[in-house]
């Protein structure tokens, strides 16, 4: 089993309770009332009604001092009071993508601030990042993120930051899935 | 099919016949006599004497003054005329993954002009990166250089001029795998 690859498989039951499925942009997804995160590898599966494939990688963009301070303020997943996530797939233009380096770096932080926008809410907002582009997925990234409920509020902020910035007009696709974790 | 994921099958028959395998660093790899590249899926295959697979990506250090230069000059894998490879697979050490993006890619460019010294060969060596870190193979890249016997020496060159380089010394494992086009 390799620990950076990840299956979020969508179906009629699950370790996730969907609330509610927004497409903010791009074609729409199948509907699902659950969602189970796990680890997994490079064979595709098709298990549920659908799966998304998602690997961890190195940081891409964060430099030294955003890295240190990362590091220092962020939580694992996986805590027990945060009993709500988001589920939200991405998809950048092409326009993105044939960007260099130094571009995009420089709309994702000196124009949008994404990783100090992000830092704000740290470590109540705990996000990890799973790379789909490069094995032929349909979104680029799967973003998730996990919070208590008292913290949902601030959620909702550092999505609209986030949805506001230089960087998200290159978002051609984006669906946002909302999760509760069930109770046992 | 997905476009971007290619297997590099060695075997006792195939496309290109090894000239030379040479552990430059780190655990040797088992020999074979022949090599294909067959663009391939993320199903972990068995074929061959052994698999190593690739994904080709965005450029991650790259920044748009280098990268126009790049596209200008490159030439595409599969001229006629390039009849010698070479397949170099490398390892990073965990010290380069714990770095920042802004200190590898100062390592890369502004200490060891590695994107500079490679475009000093252009268009005479082609070379294509494959990524191998993230899906749980032995190698965090996989390196395919194509050059005309008449280039031969400037190959050689590269490779020192690269194997001298600060970026370099992270390397801790690196295979050298040199290649003739099989003739029909």
């Amino acid at each position: 089993m390799i620990n950076t690859i990840f299956d979020f498989i969508g179906d009629d039951s699950g370790e996730w309770k969907v609330t509610s499925i927004t497409t903010i942009k791009g074609n729409p997804i199948t509907a699902v009332s659950h969602l189970t995160k796990a680890s997994s590898n490079l064979v595709q599966s098709d298990e549920g009604i659908w799966t998304l494939k998602g690997i961890v990688s190195n940081l891409r963009y964060t430099e030294k001092e955003e890295k240190e301070k990362l590091v220092a303020v962020q939580e694992d997943l996986g805590r027990p009071n945060a009993t709500l996530a988001a589920f939200i797939p991405i998809r950048k233009s092409e326009a993105w993508w044939n960007l260099a380096q130094d571009e995009r770096r420089k709309i994702m932080e000196n124009k949008s601030q994404h990783t100090q926008t992000g830092m704000k809410y740290l470590p109540a907002i705990a996000r990890k990042l799973f790379h789909s582009r490069d094995i032929g997925e349909p979104f680029d990234f799967l973003t998730w993120f996990e919070y208590s409920p008292t913290d949902a509020d601030a959620f909702e902020e550092l999505l609209v930051a986030l949805r506001k910035t230089e960087e998200w007009t290159y978002v051609d696709r984006e669906i946002d899935i909302r999760l509760m974790k069930k109770s046992f």
